[in-house]
């Protein structure tokens, strides 16, 4: 699999006229090689020029971590007094043209420029972004088990207590769970109650959950080295009729715009058909965020579903669609699931019941 | 504390001739004034140019999260569909000069290139280190509190039962103990048993510890906002006579080098202090990382304890002084504690006790 992506992108470089690919900290790398980069001041980087042998440049501390495999790279440690910056300068060669891994430190990024003047710099997602955003079978199964591990755990929260807790006990309890579930890294798990729910990305705290309190639930993480990200609500014991009536205006939202996720729409076209649902219930100015993010070995990637990305669907996007309804200093409303463009239609990957969940 | 801080990044800043600093993940912002950016792809960043307005420039859907501080700085949200690196290179106004943070993305910092092509690029740190670098009482007193809270959990670890579990489930617990200490942030938890302590950095899986594992446990958090960090060294059972020798010499080379910690001394002399002591025992050659990393708002930052780093230790420098023994294939050591150079000379901030600990 790794060695097939390695052709691939280096299929891309010569068609973009990248020299020299640069990767560290960031989702390309275990995407292409397996390993995945600690982000510590001591440089890791995978140096892959066009053409010619590929490097993974390593602390030698770290080393030992790191699976050796001689069909994709050659292991270059580094020594604590060396510069890594210089080592990989050298491994790059002369290169006019180099992409470098999106969310790659500055402090590198700035030595690596220094060292290699001769160079343009430009992002590697440049070279992996439309490779990563096709999702083969096995991908798509991968994202398919993590969405329903969270649906297992979506489905558990509706049998347990809300009122009484705080959002940062509930925040545990999710995480604990995504663990259990075979995922091995609970990426986020944001708990919202009440007011605070206006808040798309609340931090959970200390606030205690009360009747009458609409929750937002958002959690995901990763599994089998792909993303899940799943969003369901509460309400504790009653629920108020203005949140009844804005939830099933936000249900029919969210239900167009999976909808409209056929292979060849632009993605901004998917983004307006949630937008216009919220717009002729006049709540278009509350839904103050784009209605989703691409999803794969990382939580948001390519493509995004937002005005002005007009990139169209292809079969094996994956995508959140995530519509949502802020009210400041009331409550918050949002409904996601994962999707995947296939050529027969979208396909959910998140089956858990879509209603406002009552609970104690 | 904020404010203060400000002013003296800008006098900092003057004298560098750095006309604006961009602030984005990392520790800097938080240092600076509180609020720590979200590791997204949308951009959140600081731009205090050396005269005149801060302005924090955030995504809409994080503003809620941010607490109001008009003293410091003006939130400047940014829509779904608009450009935020445009937003950034307008308020920048034309500098000739810009730090940037060090673990700013490539993606940003190449946009910025881009946006502000008359500019020189260097490193915030040029701006923040030295004046990070130096703790007053109440950061000594912050790192003092997050050290004796994994003191505890050395301590209580000593009874805890060991053979039978996985590392994985000992970091588990090491991670939740961290949490019930007050730790807001779990920020690493390695448990590395047997064969797998050689590894410095392993991370913790599936293999179970039995009886005459070595076990190192090397963890620390982050609590009200400043960082612990401690590594204790576990036995299961019956002590290996190599082993016992190879720590006594460990902890000789860890206690020299605390000691070596005054102020006025370079950090490489702290460094060649621990590494005289295993080299005349012959282990020399296994000991094969620095001596130690400096320790504040981030779990590493400068006074790096490294060959090389001709630094003088002055009053306030927080740093760890952690050598080790690294023996492939058999079991590693390390012994690390937090050490605050003071004008009475140095002060450890971890007590717990730093003898093999024997486990059941």
């Amino acid at each position: 699999m790794y060695v097939e992506r390695l052709q691939r992108v280096r299929e891309r470089m010569a068609a973009l006229d990248v020299d020299v690919l640069l990767l560290s900290v960031g989702a390309d790398l275990p995407w292409l090689t397996g390993y995945e980069a600690m982000p510590l001041e001591r440089l890791t980087m995978l140096v892959l020029p066009s053409t010619g042998d590929t490097s993974l440049v390593i602390p030698r501390l770290e080393a030992p971590r790191v699976e050796p495999r001689d069909d994709l790279f050659e292991i270059v440690p580094w020594d604590e007094t060396d510069d890594p910056v210089a080592l990989v300068g050298r491994l790059a060669g002369r290169p006019r043209s180099v992409a470098i891994g999106d969310q790659s430190w500055a402090r590198f990024v700035l030595g690596l420029q220094a060292t290699l003047p001769q160079a343009r710099f430009r992002m590697a997602s440049e070279v992996t972004s439309s490779l990563r955003m096709v999702k083969d079978e096995g991908e798509v199964q991968a994202l398919r088990a993590a969405a329903r591990a969270v649906d297992a755990i979506a489905i558990e929260m509706r049998d347990r207590p809300f009122a009484g807790r705080t959002e940062a006990q509930v925040h545990q309890e999710l995480v604990e769970r995504m663990l259990d579930a075979g995922h091995q890294r609970a990426n986020f798990a944001i708990v919202a109650s009440g007011p605070n729910g206006a808040s798309p990305h609340h931090e959970p705290g200390s606030r205690v959950i009360e009747r009458g309190d609409v929750v937002l639930c958002d959690f995901g993480g990763t599994m089998q080295h792909y993303c899940s990200d799943i969003t369901r609500m509460f309400v504790v014991g009653e629920v108020d009729r203005e949140v009844r009536e804005a939830y099933t205006v936000l249900v029919e939202a969210q239900e167009r715009a999976v909808q409209a996720a056929v292979v060849g729409t632009p993605c901004e076209d998917v983004d307006a058909s949630a937008r216009k649902v919220l717009a002729d219930a006049a709540l278009g100015e509350h839904f103050i965020h784009r209605t989703g993010h691409g999803i794969g070995v990382e939580a948001h990637e390519d493509p995004y579903v937002v005005a002005g990305n007009t990139t169209p669907l292809a079969p094996g996007h994956a995508f959140s669609i995530e519509p949502g309804v802020y009210l400041p200093g009331r409550f918050g409303l949002r409904l996601e699931d994962i999707v995947v463009a296939t050529p027969t239609g979208p396909e959910r990957l998140n089956l858990a019941p879509r209603d406002l969940a009552v609970v104690d």
